[in-house]
């Protein structure tokens, strides 16, 4: 049997355990040029809320009835493509499920790190890490030296950001959202500092925290943490849009101070970034963080759930920040 | 005597006639280091409001007491410095007044162009035409095919951007304030399409002369103006902000929609630009230009104002949009 979690209801906002159901059918049927992944790990990401949505995404919305759309970790256990033999590990686009089937495209990653937790590849050596290397590094462009501020700072991406920022010789500050999380910055991320976005004077804390302006903002959350930080600007300066977790509803947008000013006066950049851009960087950037973490560098937190049953409310726990690291479901 | 026109009250908005008074002193003393400028045309510039706000700007704010500072250009009539005999052409940061002494520190550039009028050193040939073309170039990297949006896309600046967006192989699409600019923008200065953003439905406007997306966005206005065209981004987009010329205080900033959203799912780029910040490329900008208009490629207007008395009122009617291109006050 193959247990599926679909979309029940689209959301209007943050996806929440009603909009799903799990349904039973039986295994699906091996395609001719294609192959069966038993997924082992299933992701959970801020992202589908906007892979959710009806209103313009970057990708096509998924429909009431549709399995839910995920990248997942497992193993091919029967194939017709001699390139994925039995037994390979991959990641890829094979949803909320017990078994996909699959051919080449939906395929992100064959995973050769045998050595590291197969878990990783939809953490820090997946797109969670690509978001926050490339990112940083292709948006951000930082010099050593600079100022990285990093919003959602002990989360999946904003751990890394802050990690790979110190490995290139920046000064990292991290917001985010609990005394706990602040503690992870500093104690297990190597922050500099760190400070929570519930904190009464957010401007005058971020003031502090980078006395000779931000150089580079990596933006996971938008709206008003934002707006803080953009006070605070260095001539130059870099904001990546990576996420926008703050704000719960897009349709319609919701108001805030117009920024171009900001912009102009300091000269600032702003861009949005998608990691699914740069598929032609993903081996690379693997290999890059994989040896950091073989080296001992980079550190990492995984939430990790059991079993399909907890897929339904999942999403609505990353918004409501119960997470410490890259939330997983674990399927067996 | 020299007049000059000082600053009576700092303004908060747009400066109005009542902000300046004009007063007359002695010739200035020739500096041991410098030179005496004879100024023959004065610039009027919208920046000028951002440079007299006492809020945070990229420049100095201007005090009561100061001559109003602006671009100038004349010619040398006594000077101490070698390097700049009497006779010699240039513009340079020589103040609202007939007579300005200065050092080589104010100076923009020696004007070489002989065969062309002296006030095109404050327009296409001076700063505007700079923030024009180096802004396009390099901020918004545009390719042949590309659609470029520009607004006030018949003004000293945008009419620039249009017409060198169409050299270089773009489409070049303008949004302006009027009929007649309109008019203007597809006669003289070559636009594919033009319309007023006082039509009922700017987004269908846009929309109707993109269909294709956004490449590139001049943004001289901010406000709603950019909200409509921000709708129409392509993937890929780079927003130029050069100017904010449709929002009269900054002090606080106006809300508007939120872009983070924008910027992350169309992975566009917003930028702020001075051309202050690329005098290393302030020569050869002006040898493209000033080629381009011996071969009869490039059009310019200008409005030229008579004496000095026209400039307390100068800039409030460059925010009445009263202007047809780019804005000098003869003193002689």
């Amino acid at each position: 049997m193959n247990r599926k979690v679909i979309l029940a209801e689209t959301p209007n906002g943050i996806p929440q355990s009603r909009h799903f159901s799990i349904v039973e059918s039986s295994s699906p049927e091996l395609p001719t040029d294609g192959f069966l992944v038993e997924n082992q790990f299933l992701s959970v990401e801020p992202a589908m809320r906007g892979w959710l949505s009806d209103k313009g995404n970057y990708s096509k919305p998924i429909l009431v009835g549709d399995v839910m759309r995920a990248i997942a970790a497992g193993r091919i256990v029967a194939s017709n493509n001699p390139k994925y033999p039995v037994g390979t590990a991959v990641s890829g686009w094979f949803g909320w499920q017990d078994v996909a089937a699959a051919t080449e495209a939906e395929v992100i990653r064959v995973i050769k790190e045998d050595d590291l937790p197969l878990s990783l590849s939809l953490g820090i050596l997946g797109l969670t890490g690509m978001a926050a290397y490339l990112g940083l590094t292709c948006a951000g462009a930082p010099v050593a030296g600079d100022t990285v501020v990093v919003s959602t700072a002990a989360g999946a991406v904003g751990s890394v950001v802050g990690q790979v920022a110190k490995l290139l010789g920046c000064r990292a500050v991290g917001i985010t959202g609990s005394e706990a999380k602040v503690r992870l910055c500093l104690d297990e991320f190597g922050y500099d500092a760190a400070f929570s976005y519930r904190d009464d004077d957010l401007a005058a804390r971020t003031a502090e925290a980078c006395r000779g302006g931000v150089n580079v903002y990596f933006d996971n959350t938008a709206g008003s943490i934002s707006d803080a930080v953009r006070a605070h600007l260095a001539i130059g300066a870099r904001i990546v849009i990576c996420g926008t977790a703050s704000v719960s509803s897009w349709s319609p947008p919701p108001t805030g101070p117009r920024i171009e000013r900001d912009l102009l006066t300091k000269r600032a950049r702003m861009q949005g970034f998608l990691a699914f851009d740069h598929r032609d960087k993903y081996e690379s950037t693997v290999e890059q963080l994989a040896l950091w973490i073989r080296q001992g560098k980079l550190a990492w937190r995984e939430d990790v759930l059991s079993g399909i049953e907890s897929c339904p409310d999942a999403i609505a726990g990353l918004y409501r920040g119960e997470n410490l690291g890259k939330r997983v479901i674990r399927l067996r």
